[in-house]
């Protein structure tokens, strides 16, 4: 028996399926909760029943809310809090991370506030340089993942050698893991796509096709890739799976909170009342009003989130609003994009 | 009234969808075809319905069978024949076409046997340069068009004039058009995503879920754009409206004959069983052969172009294609692609 330990923080439904993937791998993993009768039940009954119905966890997964437990003796720590949660986990993390261990994550979204991406918080709380930071993106969905689906993702760091033991520590046979350079591009083309998806939702809700659904979506991978550009990622990371891969994963998917959230916009509902009929959070939301200020802070056009940004939050209409889009000044496809 | 005049040839779904936004820009459409019931069809009771059930076309489309009729005096001809066609049609109007005419097509496919794009095949019969040929391309179904709903296509010219004149002539408060210098990017593009749309109905076909679906859209996506980089083309067409945008319509609409194809496939029937049950042409049958033909010639790896060519024409099973596909060598995400 193997003793490669990997720690997976915290149990949502992607950090279980993703500890199911390094336990297939012959990782013993050790899975961090705060929550003491979801960890009963994932070491009783080899079940999380709350994030992934119906799954079947390995014998190789042991589940704690011990962080000291989880973390002492990990070759690999993975990091998949809530955008929100990420600095406080991290906080408590930090003292038990052994010296060689590298540091992936797995969460998409920026830091409320600071607009931080999230290996920037990780470096500030765990003291550690980017040669041992992976994020970890693609077109996922978890409850695919644990029954074995093939599924592809990215591995991204700026040191080869830390995404190479990403890479070797997850990939498997239905788990095909790609390595990238760029950290920024995958982190920002993960954490707005959201708003893309609420778009999409909203396109449908208006009836308005399939030709408007796929310009949605392409047209806002361009704002979305011009953007990440101003920040210094790589035009391409946004044409690769941590891009268009989740972005189509995201946008035809009806199940997506932000897809939904869209398309009742269209039917005509203000956004306190979508809010409080979906009684959860709508990550495209908020992700909407971070991605404008960060339009505005790298002096970026982003026609489509300056127009959702009025729909959520100026009573534009949904119509008026597509009718700005179309009705903008005669531009060129890509030559606003990079630098080639 | 404009004076005008544009000529549309020939008269099928696509070519008349966009011989009514022309004449809902102001042109005088001359929309060409061999079949006279057709456009006696047209000229009396304003349909063609073989092609488009249920559209009234605009009463500034004119159908003729008339050659020198339909592209005499026209300052745009726009070329919409299949791609087996494309060289006897072009060889007919030849004699009429006027000096300053711009020619635009909006076929999608190389010339069976040679290989060639559409531009190429025009410019050898037209005797024209670049700078007076034109490609239109992107996510487009011509129902949705002619029903006026938000669309955006792409128009791509090595003459910068070309495509702006391309641009005025078509674009619409519906029909959104960007203009774009990569003819080879947005003619590859346009012509290889059928093989991604077989695969797809494939991977769906098998069961294989959403993640498996976005792996293969955006690594189908990955090795068109390496075989267009080595053709010549920008890699970042390949994440515009003719490659993303129009791959999206294609792989997720489950009325495209490839999707059905490769779905029929995934069955276990045999490609002859599936061909004759369909009854028509399946485009990335043929496409696949060639897209292999043309990785070789330009020695570019293209590994699921490659398996669906075993699946398709060497009886490999669909099961042990995607297995070769998830167990290759690992490999990085980007450096690949492009010379970045």
């Amino acid at each position: 028996m193997s003793n490669r330990k990997a720690a997976v923080l915290v149990a949502g439904s992607w950090g279980t399926a993703l500890a199911a993937v390094l336990a297939d791998n012959g990782f013993n993993v050790a899975l961090w909760s705060r929550n003491e009768a979801q960890t009963d039940e994932i070491n009783t009954h080899r079940t999380n029943s709350r994030y992934l119905k119906d799954a079947v966890l390995p014998s190789r997964i042991t589940a704690t809310t011990d962080m000291g437990q989880a973390v002492s003796g990990a070759e690999l720590v993975l990091f998949v809090a809530p955008s929100a949660a990420m600095r406080d986990v991290a906080k408590q993390a930090a003292p038990f991370l052994d010296a060689d261990a590298i540091v992936v994550h797995a969460t998409k979204g920026f830091e409320s506030g600071t607009y931080k991406r999230m290996t920037t918080v990780l470096s500030e709380e765990l003291s550690l340089g980017d040669d041992r930071l992976v994020v970890l993106s693609g077109p996922s969905h978890a409850e695919e993942v644990v029954r074995k689906l093939p599924t592809t993702v990215v591995v991204a760091s700026t040191s080869k050698e830390a995404a190479e033991r990403a890479q070797d520590a997850f990939i498997t046979n239905y788990f095909r893991v790609y390595t990238n350079k760029d950290v920024v591009g995958v982190e920002v083309a993960g954490a707005i796509k959201n708003i893309i998806a609420l778009g999409a939702g909203l396109t449908d809700g208006l009836g308005f096709g399939d030709n408007a659904k796929a310009a949605l979506l392409t047209r806002g991978l361009a704002e979305i890739s011009r953007l990440g550009n101003a920040m210094g990622a790589n035009p391409l990371t946004f044409a690769g799976l941590a891009g268009v891969g989740d972005l189509v994963v995201t946008c035809t998917s009806k199940h997506s909170r932000n897809w939904r959230a869209g398309s009742l916009l269209a039917e005509g509902l203000s956004l306190d009342d979508v809010l409080s009929q979906m009684g959860m959070v709508v990550e495209g939301v908020r992700t909407t009003s971070t991605a404008r200020e960060l339009s505005h802070q790298f002096g970026v056009e982003m026609p489509i989130t300056e127009q959702l940004y009025q729909v959520l939050f100026q009573q534009k209409t949904p119509r008026s609003a597509v009718e700005s889009l179309m009705g903008r000044g005669r531009t060129h496809e890509t030559e606003d994009t990079a630098g080639i």
